[in-house]
């Protein structure tokens, strides 16, 4: 039974584990659109149009010869015609609009450039549904969402954008995108070069693949955000999962934990102790994704440096008894989940929820992005679990029909042979545990790296503000003397 | 009655039509691989193994899991390993072993270049067929015949050589195609560069698509090897068509006819008359591909500079009557498909038949492939005819159940816009009619044209022959030239 038990848990675990690789598909959770202040400074109003575009649903066959409307948004105020530059945000996955708001670098780069604005929503996000309310119901209609189908709907739609907006004819592309949105950028241009002049792929983990990258170092980067952040901060997360073992294995034990953490629903059993586990890891990957240098709303409100903050909690020799230990670790907790100090319960089930944009990344995660991830408890801080495909591949199986092909990224993409490419930034954030699976040298001239040692996920794409360090500054300007060298370089090859 | 017969008859036509669009698919009609000769030259032995992979029968898609075996020929007799290049003829639309046979090239250059030659078979012709006999049966079993889906194939096959063939894992490999199979391996370099270090495009067509090149261009290549080939040959030619009509107005002249072309199901109305002239503009243009400067058997056994033998039946002034100027029509046909002095009877159907190589070319040209080809009559010798895109659609979705996408294939490779690619070698023949949508100039440094002004179609990929003009001696020199300096830079650029 025990053995069983802790199969179950496992499994579990592993469904879970998707979600930690889930980049912010946490944050397209609907009730986090209603937390908290709006992401936006209320300084600063954009505004856009809102257009459709009619995209084939199968770029790649021709039997499914139906069209969905894509969404897609312009801001075209400061854009130059003819010929002044488009910058084209590669939609991630999730609601456009959110990620419109979240990208302030575009708008405040928009004018100095006298560039228009797309921002092109992804394919099953947002609205821009092929199936409609249907379209995640199963894998027969899941089944044109991949990074290709995405991507041949962006060079279709500056295509189209190209020969149809009076004055964009020559107008160069740039491509921007963060995340698995930078993902798109970086290989739109390695795909479809004659569509993008360049593309700045924002902490976009592109060898995030199975044999490319060590599949620790992901948990790595978030451990020692967490030991940088205050005295043996790390140490009592990493001691922490045995006393939430100890303390859970009575029904007191369970109680007085599930009390302490203001749990929603009470912890009952061996397999709510996994969720709440895997619950608790993803607290603090999410934190390493946005310890931002100033109080944000990004995947939830939270404080300036909120690691700091977290870790104000966990500063302490570990010689304490697992009950202390685990009060420390709940305070802590409550930093991520109740800044604002309006939440009546944590709810452990919340990665798990059936929305749109978790049942989108989980598929994809489940076809082409499977991103090994594994933890050993000695180099990270978290419970030791190795990457096991099959097993992974199973879950998959069962819940949507499909198997992962753990070796295609790489030959699609072309894995850490980019050398024949051109025109790509790839910036990273030190404390972002994305960055590990992101490109952290220059491969050619055009293949450049940019880190940013203090930010976090995409920090560069964020507004600017008072409280950016210099390296994100610098990061900035750097990026868009590059965006102006390749306007430059495809002005010269317009009129020759 | 007379309009709505002039309606079927180019319905018909544009049917034949895709058939001269089809490349070399006529030669892979079964009755023609047992006519004749052996188009191997008997004195070069030629040796290889046949082997099969497993390709997943979807690359971009899940739910269709399964896999089926693709065909690929390996000789590696003078392979220098570890790391010797290893030169990829990426397979057209036909059986792999045929193209095989037909490309001498690669197997005089192997030894000098230490290289192992792979030949890899195209889903859905020859062996290798995803639903086995039937593959072609319906649009749900072809829906994955596509370049994007072959290429995908190509670049899968690579990686698992490279990765499972010991001694292959740092071997440069070059793509090396002719026709169809020139632009796919000019696009398996632009789409996976990580793949190969380079490509040979032999005559091929990557700008015969909407907008790119106009659509006459094709037949005025043909015009200009008949008008070269004999005095007044493209006018009698040209006048010929007019002749038919007149004498193909009666019943006795149709009857004339039958007996003076030799056919084997007699023409018997407007209908027929319209096939049989489709029949005879194809047999012209096939000739053009195929003036081959010595004696061979590519489309058909065949004398050397085989417009010239033609056209000395047609070398006199137009100031004959109809009948005179048909029958001479007639012995120039025969030319082309008599040349054995076995054949008891022509068929007109000859184009049209069922067989693999055709229907999955058909379904092709329905999709993707669409390749506007249009006649004015007076810049060629050929009846005057539009391009129609809307009609050639509706008899598409008449036949598979799919239109063709008219911008798709400049969207997904480009168009004229491949300046950011490297290391493709264009190489085209000016007698060539698909020259006409080929790229014929340097687009930099590395994305070369080379031009064979007395080659025929892909003439450089065939064997080296004694009566080879020195343009295409030249051009061979050239490639290999090509050839080393991109395996010099791979070397370079694995031990950096």
């Amino acid at each position: 039974m025990e053995a069983g038990g802790r199969r179950d848990a496992a499994a579990v675990c592993s469904l879970l584990f998707l979600c930690l690789g889930c980049f912010h598909v946490i944050a397209l959770k609907p009730q986090l659109f209603r937390l908290g202040a709006s992401p936006l400074p209320s300084e600063t109003p954009i505004s856009y149009e809102t257009l459709y575009f009619d995209q084939k649903i199968d770029h790649f066959g021709f039997v499914e010869d139906g069209t969905f409307k894509q969404r897609y948004l312009v801001a075209d105020k400061y854009w130059k015609q003819p010929g002044g530059p488009i910058l084209f945000y590669t939609g991630n996955e999730g609601d456009i609009a959110w990620f419109c708001n979240n990208t302030g670098f575009m708008w405040e780069i928009a004018e100095e450039l006298g560039a228009m604005l797309v921002f092109a929503e992804h394919r099953y996000y947002g609205e821009s549904l092929p199936f409609g309310q249907d379209s995640h119901n199963d894998n027969k209609n899941l089944n044109f969402l991949t990074s290709e189908q995405a991507l041949a709907d962006y060079a279709v739609l500056i295509d189209n954008l190209k020969r149809t907006l009076p004055g964009a004819q020559h107008s160069p592309v740039i491509a921007i995108g963060g995340s698995y949105g930078g993902m798109l950028s970086a290989w739109l241009r390695m795909k479809y070069p004659h569509s993008v002049v360049g593309a700045l792929a924002s902490s976009a983990p592109i060898w995030q693949f199975s044999g490319m990258v060590p599949c620790g170092d992901f948990y790595k980067v978030v451990t020692q955000d967490f030991a940088r952040s205050g005295y043996n901060c790390d140490g009592n997360i990493r001691k922490s999962w045995k006393a939430i073992n100890n303390i859970s294995s009575t029904v007191s034990g369970l109680q007085w934990m599930s009390e302490e953490f203001s749990l929603c629903a009470p912890l009952k059993n061996k397999n709510d102790v996994g969720i709440f586990k895997n619950w608790l890891q993803e607290t603090w990957t999410n934190l390493a994704m946005v310890d931002y240098p100033y109080e944000a709303n990004f995947l939830q409100p939270l404080p300036r440096w909120p690691i700091q903050v977290v870790c104000k909690f966990l500063s302490f020799d570990s010689a304490v008894s697992d009950y202390q230990l685990l009060q420390a670790v709940s305070q802590a907790a409550k930093v991520y989940y109740n800044y604002t100090g309006i939440t009546s319960c944590l709810n452990t089930s919340q990665t798990a929820t059936g929305s749109l944009g978790f049942l989108g990344w989980f598929y994809q995660a489940c076809t082409e992005m499977a991103m090994p991830m594994c933890t050993d408890g000695v180099q990270d801080m978290f419970e030791a679990e190795d990457w096991n495909f099959q097993a992974f591949s199973d879950e998959c199986n069962a819940m949507f029909g499909v198997r992962p092909r753990a070796d295609w990224a790489g030959v699609v993409y072309g894995g850490k042979d980019l050398a024949s490419h051109s025109n790509i930034i790839f910036s990273n954030g030190g404390l972002d545990p994305w960055s590990a699976g992101g490109v952290s040298y220059n491969i050619t001239d055009s293949l450049v790296s940019i880190l940013i040692p203090e930010g976090a996920h995409h920090l560069d794409l964020r507004y600017s503000h008072d409280l950016d360090p210099p390296s994100v500054r610098a990061a900035r300007l750097l990026e868009v003397k590059y965006f102006r060298e390749w306007i430059k370089q495809a002005k010269t090859n317009t009129t020759t």
